[in-house]
């Protein structure tokens, strides 16, 4: 058995999982990323130790594998960088390895989701996959040859921050036009909020009762569905964009399949049928076999699933 | 030995090569594209041939590598696509192992190139490394995990059509911003064309007594290196986006090397220092250990020694 850990920005899963993906004890806190590291630290420990006295013996536990919001040293077990939680070089792996005695493997959430589509849902024959999750931000995973990918220095897979044009606000890394201003969530509430405050009229309102404040990614959808102009300028924008990165992977990486996943996929059908018609305007090599696109499988248990079960794909 | 063929849009290059990449005997010929496939292809069927008949006996060679401007597919030893010799679903690979009787192996220049440079080159060292071919239009070569990459269907490491930018002209695949749009020897002449027509006056004229046909990249970067406003404003854009889809190279694949290759990384030193300090601008994660940028170190005859090699790396 082989523990899993994935750590969000707002909650922290964790389980006990079998070589074939399968969840048998599952825990969820939540993460209070304001309490600091060092209580974060000891929340996750203490549910470790749940989970191992639940089961028979530490002898039956393998390892332990955890996915973070950011990028880890696989040499030092250092969690380098994880801005969404405000870390910087801490020592996660390394004081759990303490703790339990355990190996630790430590990699980003997205590529631990997308390995989980690639266990137990929709890539599992895939050679090479690339799973996009699309949410408040964009974050990336990358399998190729049966292997999760992350680059020399594990800094690899960041999709969301391919620059693909010129926006109309900067990202929080600094630049202007990486895809995820684009194509998230977040982008697309800004693009509603800008066309708005422009002046332009949208049932969006409605739903809300005037403020703005609430509008999420879903009621775009929503709106957009039910025939809404604006809400599907909306739409079409992050369609235009993330199809137009995904041809950019398509003519780079060439991968059997690629996966969307995160909350925007929740559209479904809607999004994935525009974004199909769209991909392959931007796709050099259009004749014979293709890049499928599809929707992720797996729920919100996939990060940990995809971690407790790093040591086989690395 | 090995025998391996580079087939260049005006010459074909073939030799005989060892499995450290060494040379033994090497031909040259006109591809004389416009004479058409039947025609090159009994060309490329008499030099290996005639590098046959110089060898000891047959018996001494094991396979046959062809690097093709184009893509091919490995399954059937076709070559599937060469837009700029006018192939299509061309056998080259069956007949060529007809006549032979030995395995042929079939890839694209850049990634030969590139791989050539795995081998008895720059990246000999580097486990995932990234050659970039720039001269009348980009191309590309992956390296990942020690293998060449190319994708699941032969179709990936199209490096000069990630889509970076709007730009004032399209690209011959039919999109608008490709990176080879903006950063090939091509770009730079239409850019250079484009701003003396603006009205910009350049020193760029003089050296071509005031006829703008016969302007190309080596010219430009010479008077950039002179102090010329024109040819350096050239030179910063080609900079500007080529650095940008390094940038977004390394944030996906963050590899150990990036080699810059092909005839406009003959502007050396003048071009490296330049885009090292751009490409970091770029890359999100800045800290600790970084992809290197250093230009190529093999000539002309990359090509056909990473053809020749490439059942070691497939």
């Amino acid at each position: 058995m082989y523990l899993g850990v994935d750590i969000g920005g707002t909650t922290i899963l964790a389980g006990l999982v079998n070589k074939s993906g399968d969840i048998f004890k599952f825990l969820e806190i939540k993460t209070e990323r304001e309490k600091g590291y060092k209580y974060i630290e000891k929340n996750i420990i203490n549910i470790l130790g749940e989970l191992i006295n639940n089961s028979k013996n530490l002898n039956n536990i393998k390892g332990i594998g955890i996915g973070v919001p950011g990028i880890a040293d696989i040499n030092s077990d250092n969690i380098i960088y994880c801005t969404n939680l405000g870390w910087k070089n801490v020592p996660l792996g390394i004081k759990i390895k303490e703790v339990f005695g355990l190996p630790v493997y430590i990699e980003n959430d997205a590529t631990v989701a997308g390995l989980a589509e690639k266990i137990k849902g929709v890539t599992k024959d895939a050679i090479n996959s690339i799973f996009i999750t699309i949410g408040t931000g964009i974050g990336g995973g990358i399998i190729i040859n049966n292997k999760i990918y992350s680059g020399s220095h594990k800094k690899g897979s960041e999709i969301g921050h391919m620059i693909v044009g010129k926006n109309f606000y900067d990202c929080n890394c600094g630049n202007n036009g990486c895809l995820e201003t684009f194509s998230s969530a977040t982008a697309m509430i800004k693009y509603a909020k800008k066309l708005m405050s422009d002046g332009q009229k949208t049932t969006l309102l409605d739903k809300m009762e005037g403020s703005t404040e609430d509008i999420d990614a879903k009621m775009i959808v929503e709106c957009a569905k039910n025939g809404d102009k604006v809400c599907n300028k909306v739409v079409d924008r992050m369609v235009k964009y993330l199809s137009l990165g995904i041809g950019n992977l398509i003519n780079l990486l060439d991968p059997d399949i690629i996966v969307i996943g995160g909350g925007v996929s929740k559209a479904g059908d809607f999004l994935l049928q525009k974004i199909r018609s769209e991909v392959y305007n931007f796709v050099i090599f259009k004749e014979e076999k293709k890049t499928e696109i599809v929707l992720a499988e797996l729920g919100n248990e996939a990060g940990l699933i995809g971690a407790a079960l790093l040591p086989f794909y690395m």
